[in-house]
């Protein structure tokens, strides 16, 4: 890509009204566009970081047995009566609409209820289980504050996968697979050792459901963290029968704010009860489905990768996510003929370059090439084509290294 | 993928409810499920098919320029009330909703307002023009009817691009190209031969806009075809006056029932009036932008191309978007024994392929691969494993081949 092709610039401040760091930081870099409190539109670079996440997350439910599917944000509300859900009082984060008709709707801010539902058309035998439908999507939720950028939002990119399972101890195995899947998820976007799987409270089936907790200074929640054990307790469940339970004591415990970047849960038979999904056992016998549910948000998590790897100068995407993996910068009029020429290169080589082709001082190039966290600098100067040389800065770092091409190439490849 | 780890099933009926021809064939071969009319859920084959029009789709857009962005769906009342598009007399198929402060929201139906707004942050010299976002994104609309499937839903998948350009020459310029991408994205999906250039009416800044017409019995569009120049005219402009300025006579065209599958609008200056989008020239002058907007449906095409390309036996995708290439099928032991080793042979050289490994009758596998419409049948049997032999029959024209494991993956590759 060259910027002189990307249609949004950077900018110096942000609007008055946003308040958190990592939204500040993605519109001053032109990565989000926001339209209203909790409800962002995603620009050319944003749309590239967030779905990289999101790739991220896909091939890890992949590799434990997911299948991709997209349901609806629009919801009938006969679906929702069936779970008890329907009502505001119950479920306090409804966006309610109406069909032209008059009939009401709701914009999904879930979605185990329609999926429950459909499941009963192609669950009925043993031998149909267990699978593990999951989808990303937007979900909508009516939140009487957002003010945490892409922390909390409205309207956000929610990744949730459902585990319909024939039984208790099949359902804990998965459970535990997909525990594992979101470490290793974390672990790819550079979070792992910062992040910790945090006990939460569970629901009538199980006694704890787990949130995995990003420890953060801005984070809306309180862990308890065992760095020995790399597990937490979340603030709900941090009593002496838990401790107890977790063979846990308070003096080894730090207590930090954390951001949940993640959730598993053992719903049980709590929506097969409400839908009557059952399936028929080797014996013949009529049994339910035995369910989970795991989220991850990956506009949130884009949110926090934002505002966890910031420094003064700006955003330091992680390689896995960054937008571009180097944003080549020339110099003079030698270095200009060099850098397209290096630009061609590197692009056939498929290494995901932004190219900074204006004209515009060097130091504006470096200083958006720093605000919009893309992990190298390259840069050609005239200087440099004589001496058969490339300047290339670590943003994470701040190393400034003399390379020869083919050494530039085998860091960048 | 294998079939037994795919937890959608055939059917052998649809929902009593469902009407169109399109739906009910997704629906029976496990491609989507219907939440409403007009709301479908994509399970796994039919997320595939989607995402392979997608990247068509996305393909063509970035060849013309185009910087890929994702808008939101909530849409704050005063953007809309700028361009007078917020009444529900002037937009009827608005769905609007509340904050949980009482604020009204809208859904958006179309993107014009909140990308124009947004433009001002990014545009205000010539040097910024043109530029080209676009986006893939769930639109939602509140049509009093919708029984046509995937080919008209109340929420449902759009691309659209908008162009800003500096003068009415560079916009025409971009419009033809844009064109002429659309012709392209119709070919590669297969409906190149049965999709026209269509005249349709114009706004206040053009006189015609144009949509691409694909014939079909079930269109709800009728169109006056002239095979000859490749274009047609849309029923709202046949009269005499539009036949003379473009040259046609009546007795040289074919009158048809189509589906609109894209259409391409010069919007002038109408959104960056009702917005004030303005740039400097290179004589320091101030003018409005000149835009266009660029609409394709990728779920309405899905429609179209399933109930397009059916036959007695289901369906049957195109190449370009068949969600497998290959539906491989084992009989007998010595058979499942190759088809394993032929899957697993499939899978490494990247060919896409869904595997039959199911304890079932041929039979009923074959029925299933017919109605899922996959281009290729690979049939292993003990006997033909025998004679060193695979049977690979074309979904399209039924031709049945007994070939070498080479021959085959030369035509799979």
């Amino acid at each position: 890509m060259r910027v002189s092709q990307l249609f949004t610039k950077t900018s110096k401040t942000a609007p008055g009204d946003e308040i958190s760091k990592n939204a500040q930081l993605l519109i001053r870099a032109g990565f989000i566009h926001k339209e209203m409190a909790g409800v962002y539109t995603y620009l050319p670079l944003g749309k590239r970081v967030l779905d990289k996440i999101i790739q991220v997350i896909r091939e890890e439910m992949n590799r434990v047995g997911g299948n991709e599917v997209s349901l609806t944000a629009l919801q009938p509300k006969d679906t929702w009566e069936a779970s008890g859900r329907w009502s505001d009082e119950v479920m306090d984060v409804w966006f309610k609409t109406r069909l032209a008709n008059g009939a009401e709707l709701g914009l999904a801010p879930t979605h185990e209820e329609p999926l429950t539902k459909l499941m009963k058309s192609f669950i009925s035998s043993h031998k149909d289980l267990p699978v593990y439908p999951y989808q990303f999507q937007i979900k909508f939720r009516n939140e009487l504050r957002s003010k945490s950028g892409l922390m909390r939002g409205r309207e956000f990119w929610m990744k949730d996968l459902y585990s319909f399972s024939r039984s208790e101890d099949e359902h804990n195995e998965f459970y535990q697979r997909m525990s594992d899947a979101y470490d290793m998820v974390y672990r790819r976007l550079g979070i792992g050792d910062i992040t910790y799987k945090t006990f939460a409270s569970g629901g009538s089936f199980s006694k704890y459901s787990h949130e995995f907790q990003t420890v953060s200074d801005v984070g809306e929640d309180t862990i308890y963290i065992h760095e020995g054990r790399r597990l937490a307790i979340n603030e709900e469940v941090y009593n002496d029968e838990v401790l107890a339970d977790l063979n846990l004591n308070r003096d080894e415990l730090i207590e930090k704010r954390a951001v949940e970047v993640g959730n598993i849960f053992t719903l049980g038979t709590r929506f097969s009860d409400a839908f009557d999904l059952n399936y028929t056992d080797e014996n013949g016998d009529s049994k339910r489905v035995f369910m989970g549910s795991y989220g991850i948000g990956p506009s949130r998590l884009m949110g926090l990768l934002a505002e966890h790897f910031a420094d003064d100068k700006g955003l330091v995407w992680p390689k896995n996510v960054a937008p571009y993996r180097v944003y080549l910068v020339s110099i003079g009029e030698n270095g200009s003929r060099e850098a397209d020429r290096l630009y061609d290169e590197l692009t056939r080589e498929g290494i995901e370059v932004i190219y900074d082709d204006r004209d515009e001082r060097p130091g504006r190039k470096f200083a958006d090439a720093e605000l919009m966290g893309i992990p190298y600098r390259l840069i050609v100067s005239d200087r440099l084509v004589e001496s058969g040389q490339l300047e290339i800065v670590d943003r994470s770092s701040g190393e400034q290294r003399l390379l020869t091409a083919p050494e530039v190439l085998a860091i960048l490849r």
